[in-house]
C-alpha cells in the first residue's frame, strides 16, 4: 500500500516554499518542526498515539518518481529545482513518542529536524498519517477501555474513507483490536482476520437452516452464523442451535452465532440462555450494528453476555470527530528558536528543539502532568502553566521519564522497526498506567501540559522582542 | 493508486462465503446485486453520485496478486477455491446512474449482474469507493451551491483520513470545486493544482516583507501572499500591497492574498478596501479555516468580498456525517427474485432485476418522484409509496428517462471512460435541473422515490410467500 505514496504526495505550496529556498541557496539550510495537536478526539481524557511505524517506513522510502517530475514540470517548476527532487531523499532526523504512547494536546509528539525543504516536503505525508491514525487508536482504546477481555473485530471497510480504511484497520489494533474483516490489512500487518457469512448467503439458500448446514459442512472449523435474517429467536437461533448440535456430533464446535440487528442486550441474553439449554456453552455470541464505545458500555451494563464486538463505521471513521488537529509547527530554523504569533496566547507555538517529560507518581502511574522543556535541559526542578503565570508548580523531587526518543537519524532509523502486536502491547501497558479519572467519557479529568522554566522564559523573550519590532 | 487495490481488498466473509459457492458448485450461478444508501447526507435533500469509474477502472484489473493468495492460502483456504482465485476476473456486467447525477435514498444506483462469487468478492471494494466519493461530491455540491461563481479549492490532505484524502479531492471536483493542493491527485485525475506559502515560510524569514518579496521573485506567475502571520491589517495586507505595487511596477502581477485566521468577513472587507484604494483591484481575496458550506454561506451573506474558498478539513471528511450508509443487497438469484426481510417494511429490499426512471415537469425539471420498476418494464403508469399503500399517483402523462445505463458487460467496459472535468460538467447540469426547495439546508424538501405497480406487486407477494414458511 505504501509504495503509492510517492514525493507527489504533499501539498503544492511546501514545492512552493521549497523552490524559494532552493533557488535562493538555502537548500541545506535546518529546520526543526515540531508535531503536536491542541484538541483531545471524542472529548475525552487521552489519546493514544499511533501510525509511527508507517510513516517511519515511507519516509526511508520517499521519493519523486517519473511520473511526479513530468508533472510537476508542466507545473512549471524550475530545472534545478527538479533536478533537486530528482534525487530527493529524506536525511533528517526525526525524535518521536514511542508508537502506542498516551499523548496529550499542545506537547510535541514527533519532533522532526532536517534541511527546511525535506522537512516541509514530507510535513503533509507526516500530518495525513499521524492525525488519523491517532484518531482511530483514539477511538479503538475507548472501546477497549468498556469491553475489557471481550473480542473486539473492525468491520469498517465497507464505510470507511475509501483506502484510508486500510491504516484504520491497523490503528485499530493499537487501540486493542483483536482482528479485522480486512483482507488486505491482514496481510499487510499481520492482523488476524475474520469474517463468515452476510445475509444474502442466507438469502441464496431461501431455507435458513439449510444455508446453516452447507456452511458448517465446508469450513467446520471457523463458523459463525448469522442469526437475524428471518426472525432471530423463532428461526435464526434455534436453526444455529440445531446445527451445533449437528456439528457437536461430528465432533466439531460451532464457534459462534452473530447478531446484527434489533436490541442487541434483549436478544443477546434470550440467545445465551437458548444456546445454554442445549448445552452449547461454547458458543460465543457477536454483535454488529452502528457499534461505538458508548453502546458497548450500555450493553455490557446491562448485562448481556457478548463475547464479540464487531464495529464498524463509528471506528473507521473516527466518528463523530473524523480529523484530528494535528498540526507541524516550525520551532527552531538556522540555529535560532522561532514561534508562531498569535494574538492568543494559546494559539502561541514553542519556539526551540524540545523534549517532553512524562512524570511519574509514587506508585509508577502517570502523575497528571508532562513537561514541555529544551531538549538539553538538565532535570528542570519547576514546571510553569502554558499561559496563566499564576500557576506552577515544584517538579523537582518527582520521577520524571523522557518522551521523545531517536527514532531516525540523517535519513536512517536508529530505532528498531515493531511489530503490530509489539505496539499494542506496549499501548495496552501505558493506558493502565494512566489513572481512571482520564479515561471516562464524562468530564474526563484534564491531564495537565506545563512547561519547564527555561522554556517559558525563552518564548517570553521571544514574544517580548517580536512585540518591540 | 489504484494498483494498490487488489483481490484482498474485501472483506473475509466475501472469501469463506465464496468458497461454499465454489465448492458445492455453484461458482457460474448469476445473482443481481443493487447498491443504494438509505439516509442523505447532512440532513440535505440530495447526494451526488460519485465513485463510478473509479470502480470501473478497478473492477477491470481486479486480481489476486501472489502475496494475496500465499495469505489466503495461510489462512486455510481449500487448494480448488485457490486456483479460482489465481484465475479471478471480473466478468459481469454493471448497469449504473451516470457519475455525477443527483440520487436519492433507497433507489437503485448501481447494479451488479455475475456470478455469485463475483459479485460478492467485488462489494467490499464497490461499496468502500462509492459510498466515500458520494460522501464527498454531496458535500462538495452543498458548498458550490453557496459559493456560486467563486472558487473551490480542496487544502484538506493533512486532515484527511491517510490516503482517502486522494479520493477526497477527486470528489470534490465532481461537486464542483476547481482544484486542490493535493499534488498527488492533481498529477493523477488533472485536476488543477494551487498552493503557494505556509506561515512556517514567514516565520524562517523573521521579516514578513522580505519573505513576501523573495517569494514573489521566484514565483511571478503564481504569488499568493499569507499576510496573517503576524498582524493582519497592520502588517500582513500593507506589505502585501507594497509587494502587489513593485510586481506591478515590473509589469507582473500579484494574484492574490490569502487570510486564515480571525474574523474573516471583516477582515476580507477591510482587505479589499485597502486593496481597492491603492489600485490592486485585480489581486484576489481567497480565505481558509474550518470553512464548510454553512460558514461560506454565512461569510456571502455578510458580503464579505472573497474570490476564494480554501477548504479542509470538513470536505474531505464529509464532515459531520464521515461516512455514507451505502449498502449492497441481493436482488436476484438463480433466475427467481430475492428479498431480504426485516421486522420494518422500510428496510424489506427490493426484489428483481430493477430500472430507476427518473420523472420530469414541463419546463425540463426533476419533478421531484423518481421511479423503480422492474427492468423490463413497459412505460409503468402509477408510481406508489414504497409502504403507505394509501399513497400513489399517476405517472403516465409524464416525461421519464432511465438512470441506470450499461456500463460494463461481461467484464468490459461499454460506456467510455470520462474526464473529471465532463463529469463535473454533467453533475452541474443535473444540479441545475433538481429544484430549489431540494437544495436549502434547512429542511429541505422530501424528494420522493416510488414503486411501479408491478415492482410493488412483486415485492408483496413475495412477503407473503415468505410468512406462509
Amino acid at each position: 500500500m505504501n509504495k503509492t505514496i510517492t514525493g507527489s504526495y504533499t501539498d503544492l505550496y511546501q514545492l512552493t516554499m521549497g523552490q524559494v529556498y532552493f533557488l535562493r541557496g538555502d537548500k541545506d539550510v535546518s529546520a526543526t518542526f515540531d508535531y503536536f495537536f491542541r484538541k483531545l478526539p471524542f472529548s475525552g481524557g487521552f489519546a493514544v498515539f499511533a501510525g509511527l511505524e508507517t510513516v517511519m517506513e515511507i519516509l526511508e522510502d520517499f521519493r519523486f518518481d517519473a511520473q511526479d517530475l513530468s508533472f510537476l514540470k508542466d507545473q512549471g517548476f524550475h530545472p534545478d529545482f527538479l533536478d533537486y527532487l530528482k534525487d530527493f531523499k529524506f536525511s533528517g532526523s526525526v525524535y518521536s513518542a514511542l508508537e502506542g504512547e498516551v499523548v496529550f494536546p499542545t506537547e510535541p509528539i514527533l519532533r522532526v529536524e532536517a534541511s527546511i525543504i525535506e522537512a516541509q516536503i514530507v510535513e503533509t505525508m507526516i500530518l495525513n498519517l499521524l492525525n488519523f491514525q491517532t484518531l482511530v487508536a483514539t477511538k479503538a482504546a475507548r472501546m477497549k477501555i468498556e469491553a475489557k477481555d471481550r473480542k473486539l473485530v473492525d468491520f469498517g471497510l465497507r464505510r470507511a474513507q475509501a483506502t484510508g480504511g486500510h491504516y484504520a484497520s491497523r490503528a485499530a489494533v493499537i487501540g486493542g483490536f483483536e482482528g479485522t474483516s480486512n483482507v488486505r490489512a491482514g496481510r499487510d500487518f499481520g492482523i488476524p482476520v475474520s469474517g463468515t457469512m452476510a445475509h444474502s448467503f442466507i438469502q441464496s439458500y431461501g431455507d435458513e437452516l439449510e444455508a446453516f448446514r452447507d456452511f458448517a459442512s465446508f469450513h467446520p472449523d471457523n463458523t459463525v452464523l448469522l442469526v437475524d435474517t428471518y426472525d432471530t429467536l423463532k428461526s435464526g437461533v434455534p436453526n444455529a442451535i440445531k446445527v451445533g448440535l449437528e456439528m457437536k456430533a461430528r465432533g466439531q464446535s460451532l464457534n459462534g452465532i452473530r447478531l446484527d440487528s434489533g436490541d442487541l442486550a434483549y436478544l443477546s441474553k434470550r440467545a445465551r440462555r437458548m444456546l445454554d439449554e442445549a448445552g452449547l456453552h461454547e458458543v460465543e455470541i457477536s454483535v454488529s450494528n452502528q457499534l461505538d464505545e458508548h453502546l458497548i458500555k450500555s450493553l455490557l451494563e446491562q448485562g448481556a453476555p457478548i463475547d464479540v464486538f464487531g464495529v464498524g463505521t463509528r471506528l473507521v471513521t473516527g466518528n463523530p470527530d473524523a480529523a484530528l488537529d494535528g498540526v507541524y509547527k516550525l520551532s527552531y530554523f538556522k540555529g535560532a528558536p522561532s514561534l508562531k504569533i498569535s494574538e492568543t496566547i494559546a494559539k502561541v507555538t514553542l519556539p526551540h528543539r524540545k523534549q517532553v517529560l512524562r512524570t511519574y507518581d509514587e506508585q509508577g502511574h502517570f502523575a497528571g502532568a508532562d513537561v514541555v522543556c529544551l531538549v538539553d535541559e538538565q532535570d528542570p526542578k519547576m514546571m510553569y502553566h502554558p499561559f496563566d503565570p499564576l500557576k506552577s508548580r515544584s517538579i523537582e523531587r518527582v520521577t520524571k521519564e523522557p518522551l521523545l526518543q531517536p527514532v531516525m537519524e540523517d535519513g536512517k532509523r536508529v530505532l528498531p522497526a515493531k511489530s503490530l502486536e509489539e505496539i499494542k502491547k506496549y499501548s495496552k501497558e501505558r493506558l493502565e498506567l494512566l489513572p481512571g479519572e482520564y479515561k471516562r467519557f464524562f468530564n474526563p479529568h484534564l491531564y495537565k501540559v506545563g512547561l519547564s522554566e527555561d522554556l517559558k522564559n525563552e518564548r517570553d523573550r521571544l514574544l517580548k522582542e517580536h512585540k518591540k519590532l
